[in-house]
């Protein structure tokens, strides 16, 4: 794990958010991005060298609306940088986490993404992710 | 904001949650600390530019026993580094977020630390945080 990469924070309307955000880092977001996979819709901001990525449902039976019904807004997921998510996924799963897609996906921002389960590492929805080289 | 200083993951067992987190970052924590005002036991990993704060209730009053007990372990609190905590407190209620404690209070780790309350800032509890100088 090299990095925290970013953290996700669920959010009922990313246009709001996008305000607030700004209001509180002094400054814009500087990316949307439209994840129709994952039935999100997201923007990033930059802090120091991680990101904060706004999160906002695309639909109905998106995971973020679900998280929202069920928890409200607030932080979702930490994304931690890696260099070869296929080992780290191995190397986690021996360790006891319990790794929700030991195939990597696609996710926002040109990223290989896996995640852990919450009821593993301490409550926290972990994701791992690694960037994806041209 | 400079950076995210840390975040702040409550924990019902700080030993367990250590070797845990060791698995995760295959490295353990450097340090740990007791704030007797805040309630809390922590520990701290490192992680690139960011450090991961757990933190274990010290009595059954502790703000994270009372978190534990209606949202269950995970994440707690993203600490932002800054210059002038006081300015910073000053810039974010003019900017309408509201402030709980506007007189900094001693943190962990050498801070000076004051929070912003989750209702004005997408439900996620921001701590800001200003290192003191020797």
């Amino acid at each position: 794990m090299n990095k925290i990469e970013h953290i996700g924070i669920a959010v009922k309307n990313l246009d709001d958010s996008n305000e607030l955000f700004s209001k509180l880092f002094g400054k814009s977001h500087y990316k949307i991005e439209k994840v129709a996979s994952e039935g999100v819709n997201t923007s990033f901001f930059k802090v120091g060298e991680n990101k904060i990525e706004l999160l906002e449902a695309s639909h109905e039976d998106s995971p973020i609306a679900k998280f929202i019904a069920k928890k409200g807004e607030g932080i979702h997921h930490i994304a931690f940088d890696v260099d070869d998510i296929d080992a780290e996924i191995k190397r986690l799963k021996n360790e006891g986490f319990k790794v929700l897609n030991e195939t990597p996906k696609k996710g926002a921002d040109n990223k290989l993404v896996a995640f852990l389960h919450p009821k593993s590492s301490n409550g926290v929805l972990i994701e791992l992710c690694q960037t994806i080289k041209p």
